[in-house]
């Protein structure tokens, strides 16, 4: 599980938002691509999630009408949340970080514009969150994989990781991914429906996102926008009235001495590496 | 999307029941065959919904062994709302022109015996929702389609409409379908589960039918009636819980200036053809 | 319909557990081979529920790394609900078999480790119950068959029953198997996603079972556990919160006349065979 989450660099984490997610926006379709460029794997730290919950903003203020999600990075689409973020934590910045996963979560799964991504690396965890959360899935094969692999490393997925892989493969496929900590080579996500489309390459995965986005120039985007949200009301409803309890449970689990003791022998480990 | 809504013809407004819903009742099997009859596309108008209400009343009575719903119109099955009930509505009218859809979708996804659409031509938007609300559905192929296209017009569909469609092929289906406001060919219904079946012709479609409901013989009557309530109980709890405000959120709808100048520019588009 | 409930042969109700829930562990993988053997097929009576329910706790005690529940009849996995329990029954041992079926349900659906049903033999009714409340599912072919097929016999499965089935095979396959009381056969059964493999024989189906349990030994008990019961909280909190209303609803049904009539007739026509 090499890719899950490594040591951020120091070098990013004072940087501006632009840094971080890199946004494009083809005047023409107003279409948005937005590049996540986190070097080398896009870990999602506190500075990630505030540079994506901004950036949805900025779509969400500009009426884009649509929004595509990829990476910088030639190998990984994202590899979840940073484990940096829970070693050690400080109290403020831990809670800081935990609220902002969920708002910034919030504010991609409720989106009114559509939403695709563009897996062009492997998307274990938080990352394969990030491609759930969208309205379409297109994944780059063969060799990438993607999963809520979180049990495998003794973490308990929360109720809203859960909803979106259920809301994705249905009831019974979600929880043996989950129990059993799958990560999906392309073929079998395709298979089971956790992405929509293969892509030869990301310059393939970029097309066939537009390709869906494309028939939305002639759907009403408030008819649109309002459909997806009611389809998405449930699963929102129950972060937004239980935002407290889930960071609780959180900041529990991480101030456990033997979940600390695991992320010490987990990053030497990658140390040796 | 010239299939949707038709202005009603004046002729059948004042007219009875029996004209706009037809019941033959197979004395043998004690199977009825209800055929909409509001030419030349079913729309959906007040009366439609009454004569279709009063009709499920009359069978639940006379203790129907079966129910096929089918269309005497050679191309359409039904195409859903009749916009001229939303056009300059007056306001008692249009109360209750939604009330009765209301009810009526309530006695036939609730009703006690079995329900089968023998959906003999095309079958958008509140088309769909009655095939959707039967049991099993065949659909006379290839040629006719079938869909939730609501958001393509503009028009958010209701919670309920939603639940009809996440109920028969799964949450992650539906939004796709609900969000593109997609109508499926015959063969995309039948692989997404939208469909039961293919026929090649309405006789077809209504031997098929009449197959799917032959077994019910030997099954006795009230433990099937009460399996299918308690699998439906949660949608039809909802509507019964939320009529009051499902009705204002769409006399809301209705009443903004822009949706009626959308439906004049519908209109006058029409009278062009 | 003989395979449901066959009268119980006194010779085994004042049977000790161990006669009639076989446990093997197998000390080096710590994975438990749970053989039921009330013969001759298995009907689940008060003291046979009483037997699984003990077992479970035994084995979450003692931190059990997995279970198969299996059959020692060579042809029935479980034949469901032992109609003898239902026939002129003492209110004092009906209630308490009613409420056993729920506790010992509640164990299995939520045990902290992974189950497995090795299905080696027709699995009708209460049997299907007790194979869909395990994680995965693996039937002898071609000949078994597995399914609920209460309806048929005028029987309403409870909401539970319906839920294990909606959260395996999904709501439209799931209103379709209960409401027409489908006993599906080994290769629909795989189709629809109501097993998740078949086997040639018992022996074959064990090693498939264990097969699927291996992966488990490195992937972190406690997390795995809580994922799990996360996933089946709804489901579970639903009983648990209408435990006694549940029962009623049984007393209720198990105490009409009629119902008394049905059993006796079924129960002459037994005899005769």
């Amino acid at each position: 599980m090499r890719l899950l989450n490594i040591p951020r660099s120091r070098a990013y984490s004072a940087a501006a938002d632009e840094s971080l997610a890199k946004v494009d926006v083809n005047s023409k379709t107003g279409i948005a691509v937005v590049s996540m460029q986190r070097l080398p794997v896009n870990s999602l730290n506190l500075e990630m999630l505030q540079a994506l919950g901004n950036t949805l903003d900025s779509l969400e203020k500009d009426k884009c009408r649509g929004m595509i999600l990829t990476s910088e990075s030639p190998t990984v689409f994202s590899a979840g949340l940073d484990i940096m973020e829970m070693y050690k934590p400080k109290p403020e910045r831990v809670k800081q970080f935990w609220t902002t996963l969920q708002s910034s979560w919030l504010k991609l799964y409720g989106s009114s514009f559509p939403t695709v991504a563009a897996i062009n690396g492997h998307s274990p965890a938080g990352g394969c969150l990030l491609a759930l959360s969208c309205e379409y899935r297109v994944l780059v094969g063969p060799k990438n994989t993607i999963g809520l692999n979180e049990t495998k490393l003794g973490i308990i997925a929360p109720k809203w990781f859960m909803d979106c892989m259920r809301n994705v493969i249905g009831e019974r496929q979600a929880e043996l991914a989950l129990t059993t900590g799958k990560m999906f080579t392309a073929d079998e996500a395709l298979k089971v429906g956790l992405v929509d489309e293969l892509a030869t390459d990301k310059a393939d995965a970029i097309a066939r996102a537009e390709q869906f986005l494309a028939p939305f120039a002639k759907v009403p985007a408030m008819a649109r926008a309002f459909t997806k949200q009611g389809f998405r009301k449930e699963t929102i409803d129950w972060l937004k009235k239980n935002q407290e309890q889930d960071l609780q449970t959180f900041l529990n689990y991480v101030n456990q001495p033997q979940v600390q003791q695991g992320l010490e022998l987990y990053l030497q480990s990658l140390k040796k590496k």
